[in-house]
């Protein structure tokens, strides 16, 4: 009787850990949304009750308490439920709210940690998001803010010599605009479109002109001179 | 002829993912330091030569230059080499220096992200590092910082909700000292050394009083109000 919050990683299934594997193989549940391939559902034993819980076309989805009331009724009937969550849980993943749901009710939880893509999605690229005498910090953050908590509102006067936005192509042109009100229109930025998977797209750009580009969501946003190190990789090559 | 940077995980050798396992099972060099596990070279083919780039007690450690130049050489002469680092090999891992070199001397290299401590560590202990109306962001940062490069010096004033410091509990005094230039001293802060393995160790305090428990380095840093979310999570248990 343990629910195990499961990170399945940014994308790339093979991105996934051992330890995620293991217990995804004697599941006897499945809770899943859209962000988790299909391939690694795969992993579950073919018995396994598969239980979809993200946004589908022109359906009302599921909101989060309707998701912790199942995590807590499929908790109290199985040996093994593992809810799967894209990236790592704990990452705006919401899987906090999951924990603290289980908890309550008494049922006993555990978290396996996945491959962030706010990490993982620029380091496959080939960016580090730090650097030696480059960029010794970097701050994660939601471009799709949530919009009933306005005294959490972000401000991006983030001093991290890296930004990593994740969710934010679709407000890109508000977010670059609040972001030079605090760091140069120059300043490098870019944009990874399905980091990790074979439709990866990379476009180059600065705060100033990035939002001018063609950009297709979902994808992460990375600002800092870090960027001009990935170029420099990149045009190393050979 | 593909030199590999990838990241092994936080500790727990579980904690690694299928692609690292399927490079390492085919490396005919790992360039390894003392952040991999033991186990996690047991993947490495029997023939696999193995060469130790990390700190040696009593010993001249080798230099970034030098495992630059060893990885070019390797990679020069053999069909795959893995270069394993700890975490992930951008975070703090000087990976950025050594695709750098690999690219300039013409030898192809990719990267395989890890799950970061950063994230995984606190995650594995059921410390969400982002909380819907607690945090939005979080900041990543060394608590030990580069010497040579003052002008790159931690400021500490960053602003995201959450601080996450990593190899910080060496200059934990000194550190959190910094951080209450620009924080309450009753903000909660939670210690975690030797996340994800069996050694785990969580200190719980706040700026003003962390550094007068018994911290026993490495470990990581958690700072914000999430860390109260972590109490919650704990003290609701059954």
């Amino acid at each position: 009787m343990v629910v195990y919050l499961v990170g399945a990683g940014p994308g790339d299934p093979e991105l996934i850990t051992l330890k995620a594997i293991r217990v995804l193989k004697r599941a006897d549940v499945v809770v899943y949304d859209r962000l988790a391939g299909e391939e690694i559902l795969g992993y579950a034993p073919e018995d396994a009750k598969l239980i979809y819980v993200g946004k589908k076309a022109g359906e009302h989805h599921k909101t989060q308490d309707e998701i912790n009331r199942i995590l807590v009724e499929e908790g109290k009937k199985h040996e093994t439920v593992v809810r799967l969550k894209g990236g790592d849980p704990f990452v705006f993943g919401r899987g906090g709210e999951e924990l603290l749901a289980l908890r309550e009710a008494g049922v006993e939880a555990r978290v396996i940690p996945g491959v962030t893509s706010a990490v993982g999605v620029p380091t496959s690229a080939g960016l580090p998001v730090t650097h030696r005498g480059v960029a010794t910090s970097f701050t994660v953050v939601t471009g799709h803010e949530d919009p009933t908590k306005p005294e959490k509102q972000v401000h991006w006067d983030y001093r991290a010599d890296t930004l990593i936005i994740l969710m934010g192509v679709g407000n890109v042109r508000e977010n670059m605009q609040e972001i030079m009100k605090h760091r140069p229109p120059e300043t490098p930025v870019c944009v990874i479109e399905r980091g990790t998977t074979e439709d990866e797209r990379v476009i180059l750009g600065t705060l100033e002109d990035i939002a001018e580009k063609d950009l297709r969501p979902p994808g992460i946003i990375v600002v800092g001179e870090v960027v001009n190190v990935y170029r420099e990789i990149r045009g190393s090559q050979g």
